[in-house]
């Protein structure tokens, strides 16, 4: 088997990149450990930057996102009682964000590639990426019991944090930084209205909690919790009832109950593998970096990735040069150093550690107090919210 | 000795304080520890806001600052041999700093009040503030061997971190927020003209290191150093090849040694006692808060509080009413924990810690990434700099 990118994941890194190179006319093959309805169903992140929105536009894929995704101008901050809200628009000259659930961007883009894409073949583990220095990298796969090769002339490794394509980067050549969070998030889908139009983020000394939204029916809620928290020991009603007092404000707000649907913690963590590249293999989105949700920078960052690279991709075949390839790492870190910055002062910002001294609990209360009271410090906040520049 | 108000210090805070209550007619007594010649030449910061340069001047105290002083319109901002200038007119609508030693605001106020004001005794060292609760209030003390009482209406605590004034809130209804950092500064003055005509903070893997000046035939310097160091284990040559690694810039940027006629180490602390007020007592300046040197906050805050103080006292005089003086803790503390925020947040930002891991450093350089690319976290920056409105 032999195509020209092959591409190990079918996440919205992986289906994004192949949706790309089929439009400019670039040969592609994925492969995909999971089956269909696996890929399709997995909860992640919901919130698509500007940059994101107009590439899936772009792309041909955002005829769905624009009927059911909603566009949301603002969040809303809460710390002790108090609502202030970040204008989006008003802050950036026009930007917003789109609240659609990375599920549905994957089943649009499975849609799209299975109707006139590529291949994109299931059930197919990748088992290791070879020959990445030479002119004809490999992927060993696994599909239906047996062993095979697909031979590219590149390699994009969107197969997630622990996926085998890092691997193939000689531990030498790479560096490794990473962080985890004494905390987690106990997530909940709830069918039930969300009870606040825009995502609302709350500092409480009981520790965080977000008001997120799935659809104008399911609501999305957070809570952190302590890192080995089993979601199991939570029931529904505790989870509300803390949900209540961590989202609690002065006025007559009302958060809504509904039937609970699923129930998970997530670990925190953040991680950047540099560099990007190596040889002729290319790591996107998860495969080479991870962030805490709080910012919900991880899908947008697989799609900066992969538009880099799919820019690099045609460059090479138009022009012959090798120019945006080399510099595919250095361009994606920028973005993902930047990234990371916002999502740990995200993070931080809002979540009481464990252990936080006084001196903490009130730092992070003027942090929030200087955002509601500084339109500077509120725009650099809507800035990195609504989307570093995709280039 | 009776007097309406008891002023404990002479360093900025109190002499300020005693400024404004002789203009507004109200009589205040300040008693210091030191004799005059220590309190004209104790070296602290030199940076004084947009803010407290008004203020000295509307108080008559700004002739010669405004002779001598420098102002300064930016600083600059280097990391990985890059330069960055912070342009603070140009953000913030007009806004400036003013290069003026605190030991020249103190000889200043000094000369006011020898030439013009109520009486300052030096060398009288306060014991204790007692009946702070009560109408009358007595600040005990020791003159020329002897103890004596001051009687007030009023006692304002503007004796520093080390003073007496504080202790007399009771433990029971104070907090205390505290941090210390793992790392002091090794200050350095020299007969030299400075190598740069703004501030230069630099950001280094090795430390931070600041260019800084008096005047501008005297540099002053400073190098992030471990909290144990002896200033007398760093030889002159020592630190400038020290400060020259540090500040080293891509371009042809060179720093010119001099004569070094002072060295010291200066600990790193953040502290906030709350509240400031009890009965009254007021505590303003060192007395209720410390910032760590980085950003130069200590003196304006110390001005902020007693403009709050004079402005509170007045108002009681004029109209009987305590709402000022009722307010006043809150009121400086909002102002002192935003200061507090930019301080820490400086010295996070500037001072690789002793044990950073690679994730923190990579979170350091892309932080000053986004200072030098958005002009929001600039004028975030540029705002805070150049001062917290003074009300």
């Amino acid at each position: 088997m032999r195509t020209t990118v092959g591409i190990i994941g079918a996440g919205p890194a992986g289906l994004l990149l192949a949706r790309l190179l089929h439009r400019a006319g670039i040969a592609s093959f994925v492969l995909e450990s999971r089956d269909r309805a696996y890929v399709e169903q997995r909860q992640r992140a919901g919130i698509l930057e500007q940059g994101t929105a107009d590439v899936l536009r772009a792309a041909g894929a955002g005829e769905r996102m624009d009927r059911e995704g909603l566009r949301h101008d603002g969040i809303e901050l809460r710390f002790d009682g108090r609502r202030h809200r970040v204008d989006f628009p008003g802050l950036t000259g026009g930007r917003a964000v789109t609240v659609y659930a990375q599920t549905e961007v994957c089943k649009d883009l499975v849609a799209l590639q299975l109707e006139e894409g590529g291949p994109l073949l299931f059930e197919a583990e990748a088992l290791a990426v070879e020959g990445a220095e030479t002119g004809t990298p490999r992927v060993r796969f696994r599909h239906e019991g047996r062993e095979d090769v697909l031979e590219c002339d590149y390699v994009a490794g969107c197969d997630g944090f622990w996926g085998v394509a890092r691997k193939a980067v000689p531990a030498a050549l790479s560096r490794v930084f990473e962080r985890t969070y004494p905390f987690g998030w106990l997530g909940i889908l709830a069918d039930v209205a969300p009870s606040h139009d825009e995502l609302v983020y709350a500092r409480h000394d009981r520790g965080f909690a977000l008001l997120s939204m799935r659809s104008p029916t399911v609501s999305r809620l957070y809570l952190q919790v302590p890192t080995e928290t089993d979601a199991a020991d939570w029931s529904d009603e505790a989870i509300w009832d803390e949900l209540e007092r961590r989202l609690a404000t002065e006025d007559d707000w009302r958060l809504e109950r509904g039937p609970v649907t699923q129930k998970s913690v997530t670990p925190m963590r953040s991680f950047v593998h540099e560099p990007m590249r190596h040889g002729r293999l290319f790591l996107a989105g998860d495969a080479a970096h991870i962030v805490p949700p709080t910012g919900a920078k991880g899908l947008n960052l697989a799609v900066g990735d992969v538009v880099t690279l799919a820019r690099a991709l045609v460059h090479r075949r138009d022009t012959g040069s090798e120019e945006l390839l080399d510099s595919y790492s250095e361009t994606c870190l920028r973005r993902v150093w930047q990234a990371e910055r916002f999502s740990y002062d995200m993070t931080t910002l809002l979540h009481p550690a464990p252990g936080a001294t006084p001196f903490e609990d009130r730092l992070q209360v003027a942090r929030l107090d200087r955002i509601a009271t500084s339109r500077a410090a509120r725009t650099d906040l809507a800035e990195a919210y609504t989307g570093f520049p995709l280039d």
